[in-house]
């Protein structure tokens, strides 16, 4: 894996920079520079204090020194290239950077990109391309030697892969050689490996993350994967089922986010009851491989003040019945020891 | 759809022709010959008393009278493409037959294949290959006018396709407008359309079976959707999951081999109790639609005597505290009441 890296995130930065915000948080490489032409001359922390910092500068040209990659950091609603972005794209395999993006539109199929990157001798990754390999699952990930934690959820985009990160960090700091398993764009940008596993072949979807660990089981302790979607998300609980079968966990980590009653872009379905979720995932789990939700992870970024945050979090882990914990507003040691 | 068709099989009739024996069975087409070198001269009645007669010959310049359409009815482990095959599929495009193929390799692929296929204006149309327009599910398929009735399963190959295409049946001659709902590639050789769901990319996999709903759910008045794999499959659970939640069904029929006590492929793991299942696929389909199990269809192909046969229905029945039924071996006509 590169160590310098630039991200690009043009009028998006920080609010829509998914992506881009999980590098600067999570990822253990330098961020020399954020691209975002609207906040040229900035700085990372006039916006997001507690990441690491870096100046934001206008293009590619601006960025001082060597750069080794240049990620794509935003994704746009149905994955398509900006065009504005191709001047920046083509300077950065000028220089000589390998060039990552998790966009449906693949780098590797833009003809001027795949000709100037082969003359180069760079390397372009599309995260969001499924490599050949994958197949069917062999029902083999209980047989590492790591434990396998799992986080599910409540809903599409409640805290998933943002709690993964910080019980993977918290795990870390507790000594314990934890590693994520990577199923998302953002995760797979951000760790720098991984399958996308929503992108596969649907039969494919529980064999892609048992290959991830096979790959991993036997070199960790812990294994924490990031879970996608919710077991009954009308839309993608394929994914979250083919997870859930292929990683065989031993303990889930339940993530929702305070206040959430419907399914986020599908209103007309209401979540149901807390209580039966840990129900649905633990019967659903139980034929395959024995995993009981052991935590919960409660998403209160939307709760003004510390009391109400706190008492939301009292409340769900009585929900639950399990110990929750906001990871990011109130840290995530507490339940390191719920899943170690 | 043309209208003669003549289905390859070469040495694998009939224990080991799924889909030959699929449209000899279930497809309202007239079958003209079915390809089987190794049992040229001999026919169909010979074999399956119970389907439409046809002879059996050599290659397909054995065959007599016009032809509209090739099948390729087998598919060896892996989906490959055997070389053997080759004279047959070029003389069938020569005649100015189209062909259809269920197989990992893709015929509109094949550079000969392909090239003569243009040249003659035929169309190869490989059943396996999802169609470029798929996306995410907008959970729509509640809203059709139609009753939709769901085959899910215990485990893989116990029955769904073959129930599916029973229930069809014996509701049109109870006076009921039924439509199948393809998700397989047999029942889409035999339906003539369809969409091959565990080819589908993960993420669209409710949207797939959602697709066809929309698309049939307003012209008939009870849609039968071919189910796959079992919610508890450790491989496959994903593509269960992703139809029981796009077909949004209103009803459920659970389909069980006698006997089966073990996954299918994954001796190491157990099927749960029978009473598990109906709780199961229930709970998991509610948050998004109300489904209940209104019926069972046990596969009692492997015993022999009929006596046995009727107690396993009965006990099967006992289990799921439903009406049960062999569709083959006893009828389908009282679980058609049950559907309704």
């Amino acid at each position: 894996m590169s160590e310098r890296v630039v991200v690009l995130a043009h009028e998006k930065f920080p609010d829509r920079s998914k992506t881009a915000n999980g590098i600067l948080r999570y990822g253990d490489r330098e961020v020399v520079a954020v691209l975002d032409r609207d906040r040229a001359g900035e700085r990372v922390r006039d916006h997001l204090p507690d990441v690491q910092d870096a100046p934001i500068v206008e293009s590619f040209g601006d960025v001082d020194g060597p750069v080794d990659e240049f990620v794509v950091g935003i994704a746009p609603i149905g994955g398509g290239f900006d065009e504005s972005w191709r001047p920046d794209v083509r300077a950065a395999i000028e220089a000589g950077c390998d060039v990552t993006a998790g966009l449906h539109y693949f780098l590797n199929e833009d003809e001027e990109f795949a000709t100037l990157a082969a003359e180069r001798g760079v390397t372009l990754t599309d995260v969001r391309k499924p490599h050949e390999g994958l197949t069917v699952s062999g029902a083999r990930s209980g047989e590492v030697s790591a434990d396998v934690v799992l986080t599910v959820g409540t809903d599409c985009s409640v805290g998933k892969m943002t709690a993964t990160m910080e019980l993977a960090d918290a795990a870390e700091a507790a000594g314990i050689d934890a590693c994520v398993i990577p199923t998302g764009q953002t995760g797979i940008m951000v760790e720098g490996w991984g399958n996308p596993v929503d992108r596969v072949v649907s039969d494919f979807t529980a064999g892609a993350v048992e290959e991830m660990i096979l790959e991993k089981g036997d070199e960790h302790d812990l294994l924490i994967v990031e879970g996608q979607a919710s077991i009954v998300h009308p839309a993608y609980s394929a994914v979250t089922c083919g997870i859930l079968h292929g990683a065989m966990p031993d303990r889930l980590v339940l993530c929702h986010e305070a206040g959430r009653e419907v399914v986020h872009g599908y209103e007309g379905f209401d979540l149901p009851p807390l209580a039966e979720y840990v129900d649905l995932y633990e019967s659903l789990a139980a034929p395959v491989e024995e995993a009981e939700v052991v935590g919960g992870a409660l998403n209160t970024s939307g709760v003004e003040n510390d009391a109400d945050a706190e008492a939301a979090v009292a409340e769900f882990g009585e929900a639950i019945d399990a110990p929750a914990a906001d990871l990011v507003r109130f840290g995530a040691a507490d339940l390191v020891e719920a899943i170690r």
